[in-house]
């Protein structure tokens, strides 16, 4: 089994990419809260796209927990920036371990889908320095542990890593 | 004959990387609007570069109508930005289409310039955001069709697709 | 001896793996000015990472002149970026070509990093359009002198040039 993190800009064709890696029968762990219109309309728009097969499993916190209760389902998490922000003033230092060791008891494939924050112009507010400073410590970790990374640019993949 | 989309974020040397691509006398369909002096400006440093060889078209609306009046010329269109901040209230989809469908057409090369802009955090406003979907899912729609897509960075050109 | 670009957006890891590339004693030629309690953090949190061996000079502004004095040591300069933002006033063009003839002296290894900014939306205000134009100009410019370049994502290097 393998863990692949996809990572991509807004509108790369990220989560389209991180799909066609797993079968059709798969877990979609899902850690959109759909708050407001625009994020409801973006949820029902990826939903409709994945077709009728994936299971999805509602995760805005805990996706540790949805990863080790099921090991042997391929995974795919979309997306971990909307984990992050979901947990941005709780323990991310607890919540990034518990999500490292859940991959470790993995026994089929997991593809984690993350955004790409980091490369405009500093943010104007500290709220948002904090955030995209997070995102990238986070990715970091995430492609450090990965066998696989991949960036997605307009919907091309750009594989950045591959363990043998 | 091939189409080429050429990405890159602000100042990437998308453009100067794009000119290199095509022959001296090619034509260069120009999208921006000289509304504000920052655009004047820029627009007059690119002419300068370009030097008289090339050809400029105007054309903020209808690129597609200008790439299939001379099919057989090699073509620049820069930028594809500047084509969607133009076209932002109109009808997206048509003007895609149409664009796709005028590359059809072409005996010649055509070399399309297009902006990276989504690895920045999420912008604070929804104009903001609704600008920044559509020039990503415009990307991946270009990027799909074209034979070859460039990323280019620091004036570097990376090679994300290549149809051979 | 080599000089060695090194991009990346923030907290991308690029000040890591540009550590990485040279020996334990190389002079570090920070740009850095510990204007207020974020930036403070941040030297803090580079320093205890870089450890005992290395040698700190601050230079907010005259790293031309710190690279030519010790053309012999190989040295890190973190970053670039600061640099210009210390010298968004000034003669940029001067400095520049202070910068390139510096380099020109070594007689041993010189790495830059610098941070990849133009992949966001168009910034709001006039200083940060021409803070992020200025900051692309100023990449191209050390690419096109650079003998490699490398555009550090979550961590990982991707090599965009490599000057045999």
């Amino acid at each position: 089994m393998t863990t692949t993190l996809v990572l991509g800009g807004a509108r790369s064709g990220k989560s389209r990419y991180a799909e066609s890696l797993l079968p059709n029968q798969a877990l979609y762990v899902a850690t959109a809260e759909p708050g407001d219109p625009e994020m409801a309309e973006r949820i029902a728009r990826h939903r409709a796209r994945r077709g009728a097969g994936w299971r999805t499993v509602e995760a805005p916190h805990d996706i540790a927990g949805v990863l080790v209760r099921e090991p042997g389902e391929p995974a795919l998490v979309d997306c971990i920036t909307l984990w992050l922000s979901n947990a941005l003033t709780g323990d991310r230092e607890a919540d990034l371990a518990g999500l490292l060791a859940a991959l470790t008891f993995r026994t089929a494939d997991t593809v984690l889908v993350s955004n790409e924050v980091g490369s405009g112009l500093v943010p104007g507010t500290e709220l948002g320095r904090r955030f995209r400073d997070a995102q990238g410590d986070l990715n970091r970790a995430l492609a450090a542990a990965a066998d696989r990374v991949v960036l997605v640019v307009a919907g091309l993949p750009l594989e950045i890593k591959r363990q043998c």
